[in-house]
């Protein structure tokens, strides 16, 4: 590896501690690995902190490629069932406790959460920490989207828990927060040394993340707060919109989420896939459609969601406006309407 | 994943095929698949092609990384050794034909060879090729230094290989020839459209390689002929200066590779890991001393390669100089010297 890349990714490294300083997380170079976008980090961190056949719970819904992640690295996942009535809010305590075996080695959670929107308390968060410390496992969490956060509550990272620092591995990604996706620089974060150290032999394999990428990163963190409240204020806007609106169509239930640019609405349908595919292929309104993600594949439970989509509201207000207009004249017409 | 992301991976598939067609090699778009690196279309053709517990066979000493993706894959290496006095030439395919059993799925090489520099000859292809049929295994191979062939020998792809379109994958790189590792761009090949397909989920869980390495890989794809004309001359240059004077140092055997720019040279030490430990801690030679690579860390065997190391010829004539009078004097003091 040339020592041009070396010099990034320490400085990127570094660059990433001062902002989560910003956040009340203290962080030191040294516990920060550089990786190639989010997707990477719980790549990486899936095959250090599991052997083959263990088991992790996940709330879902969940990130639908946490399945590729996990079966490359030949782990389980056990989903454990939120719901949208609760607004995915987590799933009590002694739910996850059923399904706790010697082969549970850890807990991973995504917030604020990809595709629900959902964002933890600190309570729900204190109560993750005690199962943690119970049963001695690794609390992986998916925190790409914390400048999305709304209606000032409080953003609690998994790094802000007491006692269970050795337990605790923060996955990030400059993707969301920048837009800028296709850069792939993540992190994976975590105080414990041997965790690191195993995850180092995983990243020196690959040699490096990628160094153009890295230096973007390195501009895109000196980016002032006042670009996210902009931001944040227009997010805020969108999604007011859609759920004040989508919650109008008959039939429609959607939750307000409080984070991340995704919500889950349910819909008087009989099967989402279907509905989706329907909508892109046959059905036209004013010669537009629109394109939705059934949340079948957010939930691993077969049969849920089947009545759910996910809606991303990262389009500006007009087409998000359109959107559901066709939405709605799609429900009225739509053969496998439920009521 | 946003367009222009997939826009840049195709255009860069399409600049990619331009460029092979120069060296016969005719591959469709669709036939090709940028990944993060050349690591990341090793890591991924050994997911692809192998299930957990499949043997791989791949002649000694290879590049080391490739113990990194294998365990990664669960993957088994069985080496084949390849010695110094041939200059590693291809092991005699009857002693390929003693590893197989019915684990085995495949072979992998590295052509021209880091660490050996050597250069497969087209009867040693077609020998390989005959393997391949005969046992029907996937042939993975690493051609990432293919702008580096000297003495006017011929560079022979595993994609000239005739009547085995369907088991071989090509992994390449655009870090060697453009000097641009921190770009991560790589390439997996393959005309088996069941393998592509599959590689594609492996591909999909992690979204997409750089995007601003693929513009940059773009713009190096056109760079003109003229440039690796110029390269060579300067790499050949070097090697002959190093294979003319290594050889002058008693009791060092170094044989002429024909490719890449790595050499292996047998030292009189008894301990390649702590010779190149006690060159760096130890010795120095007007206040300098030289860096090189044990090569056991090349070798699977235990015990292989303890009086070998591999020099990378990278650096200029009169640093190549420096280091050669240094290895020398360094070779008249070390204490573990065997004659």
């Amino acid at each position: 590896m040339n020592i041009r890349i070396v010099q990034e990714m320490k400085a990127t490294g570094k660059k990433l501690c001062n902002y989560y300083k910003e956040y009340n997380i203290n962080i030191d170079a040294s516990e920060v690995m550089i990786t190639c976008g989010g997707s990477e980090a719980i790549s990486i961190a899936m095959m250090t902190c599991f052997n083959p056949g263990d088991e992790v719970i996940i709330p879902e819904p969940f990130y639908a490629n946490y399945n590729g992640f996990s079966t490359s690295a030949d782990v389980k996942i056990k989903p454990i069932r939120s719901y949208i009535d609760s607004g995915f809010a987590l799933p009590p305590i002694s739910e996850f406790e059923k399904l706790i075996t010697p082969k549970t080695k850890g807990i991973m959670i995504c917030n604020p959460g990809n595709p629900t929107g959902y964002l933890y308390s600190k309570e729900e968060l204190n109560a993750l920490r005690e199962l943690v410390l119970k049963y001695d496992l690794f609390l992986l969490s998916d925190e790409v989207y914390r400048e999305f956060c709304y209606d000032g509550k409080e953003y609690v990272s998994v790094m802000h828990l007491q006692g269970i620092e050795n337990n605790v591995i923060l996955l990030d990604s400059i993707s969301k927060r920048y837009s800028a996706c296709g850069a792939r620089i993540g992190a994976m974060i975590c105080k414990n040394k041997e965790v690191m150290s195993a995850a180092l032999k995983f990243a020196q394999a690959r040699l490096s993340p990628p160094s153009y990428g890295q230096i973007g990163a390195e501009a895109a963190l000196e980016t002032p707060k006042s670009y996210f409240e902009e931001v944040k204020a227009e997010y805020i806007a969108r999604r007011d919109f859609v759920i004040e609106n989508i919650n109008k169509i008959p039939g429609v239930f959607c939750p307000k989420p409080s984070g991340a640019f995704y919500c889950i609405a349910k819909l008087p349908i009989d099967n989402a896939d279907k509905f989706c595919q329907w909508l892109l292929e046959e059905f036209n309104f004013n010669k537009e459609t629109v394109m939705l993600a059934p949340a079948t594949g957010f939930y691993s439970t077969p049969g849920a969601g089947t009545d759910e989509v996910r809606i991303a509201y990262v389009l500006n207000k007009t087409d998000l406006k359109n959107a559901l207009t066709c939405l709605a004249e799609a429900l009225k017409v739509y053969p496998g309407k439920t009521n």
